[in-house]
């Protein structure tokens, strides 16, 4: 036990650490001042250096024998955090100090040409960097997948997605791609037989639109005793679990967005802090990994927020909140507005029914990157391709920037990423439809603003369990089942075809 | 040299931890929702911790040691910096773990009786917490004495004073006593047979004290790229050097408070900012003490600030601002404000006549303390009569939350800060006076609001110094002579007896 309890002291600091780092990040994208990003850099930097030199003490590696040899004297959720703390180490150690060093110069000033090459539409420019980049990461997908023994990509996913394997996500996305090719012409199809959505312009100043989305965020539970909402260029959910920080920005012609962005990073917020307190700073304590984190999201924003009985339950304070400016808005006309369905080229601006073959299109291309059958130079073209074919797109031969340079993820360094949303989506659907089973009268207490019903399902059966199973079993406890695209395609199908 | 090099690379993450806790304590004071305050005490304590067992490394002081031995082959501003290094050393080292933790534990719980114990009026109350605070305090100043060679209260006073000791400042603080004792009666007699000054009173906006306090930050110097201005419940200036972060509160019946506080915070933020950029993150890169720093708040606000040419020179934009609400208000009438000189209990309210005279009292009473000779329990008695004595003014028997309960210094353990204030005071003065004499036509170019002479002055004889030399030897290279109650009075004498 003595190992076991150092263990957790030096697990703790780690995890202090990473707080402070998510502070400093909070403070980076809403009120730092532009001047002081290279300092800030190094601040996270050194913090970044201080967790790895801490985490490769050889003093740690044989606590962590020592612990397991005594595992049997655990109990359950002990023994679970002593998995997660050897899974910490395992990735930490796989990787020489040199590499990860250079992996932070290389990304670093790749994110800043991507910059310029998107607003300039000129992938060549970003291209010597992205090369050095993607080398960088596969020869980090090598080294974690001998320590792992794991496939390359696989090693890479499982940072963001702890046991999630291409073996288990291909026939999911197969599966989905193969139904959305069909699904999404007759949505297109029904869709012309139906009024187009309103055009929403007005003047919605962001502080009317600050006011309604923090009204929601109270009433779904956001608990602002310890969190808070200010705006960034992207929104984001970042902060600790006992402090909160989410964000949003805001167009003042068309509240919709910012409205909807707003709920979706609640939804990532309540599930951070709804972790087990207990376990607060502890490794079994985090959450399971980023399909549940977005499950959290989605299931909020999509499954609830876009629901019929959600947004009528909200319109009367939306026309009190926004007087004039709104009125002509009726429930039927904001649902087709958050109903509506197109093929276009922008992943983040896309709908719930398009957004899988984005993130299928995102997933093929950066495991045949990761395995080096994909050249970076060849990019443009193999994106202009899938888009074709996966998205049913076409994008133009001279645009890059409404294709490979539309996201920040790969030039930023993070490869096995993107599949989580379409697992977030899958676990979104497949939750709620389990919550409306089992909790009597849920869909009519959202329309009385009432969440508490779905947030006590939320809470016992998801947040409050942290890591201390893994996805799969946490799924099937939940729903009965394991993950699969079932309830997806029917909560498509009901929302988009009525049927 | 390799010996050296290492100590920079060291004491850089020093640095760069004690910069993430800056803005970490910035995000405390500023935005942070309050159920995270238990959170953000154990990540601030966590980060004490690493730096203490960082600086507590054995290998750092036989690397101190090696280049000690070879400091000949360093240039001035390295051997200056490796002796800041061993500074810092030795007050970390001459403290045992439990020691430091034990300060910390019981200053935070005395922080929070004190708080109570002021609004209730109940010195008892925090008394038992108060008793320990001193106890471990004197202890500390004990350990620090043995290592530093020093006396115990010079042991402190070297924390916030580097090379501070009572010996050079008793003689300082009685001349002044005296003079000021019989200085203030003149003022106050010569005060009687002119106006007062007038009430103001009226509607003035946050926003609208928000936007004249930028605008003049801005003319003094206040690089808005790399800082901010915010609101707090007590202005400081807080971040880091490339990151400055300042904060007043306002009150909306009378802007003439917070607008001081502005300017002061502004002096503050300009020192660091304009430290040595080639040192930044080396101890001889910061800055030299407390009371230098307060020298450069008080030399803007004191000195420049308060003084007719600059009153003058912003009042149309003041009337520009506030529009009506201002009007009627004189340069005049304004000055009288800011000039109004009168006896009273507390110290932040004072005025910068009797202000010297409240340090004095504090000064006194705490040298008591920490040798000994005055027992906690007795504060509230030796503080009426040091109150009688030393200010002037007569405190009720029963009141102790405008006595000694009205500052959170010793409550939280500082003890050995007090003085700085009135050395800075000398020091604003003094360096005034000398800029004033070495730049021709200064006040001209402050009333045309042109603060480039005075800044480029500030600059080359502080700012730029960094600590590579001692406060008395800055103070003498600067103005010619070593620092005395001279100028001070001088000053006095002519803005408050016009002669």
């Amino acid at each position: 036990m003595r190992a076991y309890k150092e263990l957790e002291t030096r697990y703790r600091r780690l995890s202090l650490i990473d707080e402070a780092q998510a502070m400093l990040g909070w403070d980076w994208a809403t009120v730092m001042p532009e001047g002081s990003a290279a300092s800030r850099v190094e601040q996270l930097a050194e913090l970044s250096v201080i967790s790895h030199e801490y985490l490769s003490d050889p003093r740690l590696e044989s606590l962590l024998e020592e612990a397991e040899t005594n595992v049997a004297r655990l109990n359950a959720w002990q023994a679970a955090n002593l998995s997660k703390m050897r899974r910490l180490w395992l990735h930490n150690a796989a990787l020489p100090v040199k590499l990860v060093s250079e992996i932070r110069k290389a990304t670093s000033s790749c994110e800043l040409a991507w910059r310029v090459a998107r607003s300039e539409n000129n992938f060549l420019d970003v291209l010597p960097h992205f090369e050095t980049v993607v080398a960088l990461v596969r020869e980090k997908s090598q080294a974690k997948a001998v320590t792992l023994a794991l496939d390359p990509y696989d090693a890479l996913l499982d940072e963001y997605e702890p046991g999630g394997r291409t073996i288990h996500i291909d026939p999911l996305f197969d599966d989905l791609s193969s139904f959305l090719s069909r699904f999404t012409d007759s949505v297109l199809e029904y869709q012309r037989t139906t009024q187009p959505p309103p055009t929403i312009k007005g003047q919605f100043a962001a502080s009317k639109q600050r006011e309604l989305g923090k009204s929601l965020m109270k009433a779904i539970g956001f608990p602002f005793t310890h969190g808070r909402l200010d705006e960034s260029h992207h929104p984001f959910s970042g902060g600790t679990p006992e402090d909160l920080r989410i964000t949003t920005r805001y167009d003042e012609k068309d509240f919709t967005s910012a409205l909807m962005a707003v709920l979706h990073e609640t939804g990532h917020a309540l599930y951070d802090h709804g972790l087990p307190e207990r376990w607060r700073r502890q490794p079994v304590g985090g959450p399971l990994g980023m399909s549940i984190h977005e499950s959290q999201s989605l299931l909020i924003e999509m499954q609830v927020c876009r629901s019929p009985e959600f947004i009528r339950s909200i319109l009367p304070l939306i026309h009190k909140i926004f007087g004039n400016e709104s009125r002509g808005l009726t429930a039927e006309n904001l649902l087709r507005c958050y109903h509506f369905v197109k093929r276009d080229l922008i992943r983040v601006d896309a709908d719930e029914v398009t957004y899988p073959s984005h993130v299928n299109l995102r997933y093929i291309l950066e495991k045949m990157l990761i395995s080096g059958e994909l050249p970076p130079r060849d990019v443009p073209e193999a994106w202009r391709t899938g888009m074709r074919d996966i998205v049913g797109v076409e994008l133009d031969s001279d645009d890059d920037s409404n294709g490979c340079l539309q996201d920040i993820h790969w030039y930023g360094g993070d490869f096995g990423y993107f599949p989580t949303y379409t697992l977030g989506a899958l676990g979104a659907a497949q939750f709620f439809e389990a919550a409306k089973h089992q909790v009597p009268d849920l869909l009519a207490s959202i329309e009385r603003c009432d969440f508490k019903p779905l947030y006590d399902w939320l809470q016992t059966n998801i947040h409050s369990l942290g890591c201390s199973i893994q996805a799969p079993e946490l799924v099937i406890r939940a729903t009965g089942v394991e993950l699969n695209t079932g309830p997806f395609k029917r909560h498509l199908t009901s929302r988009y075809l009525g049927s």
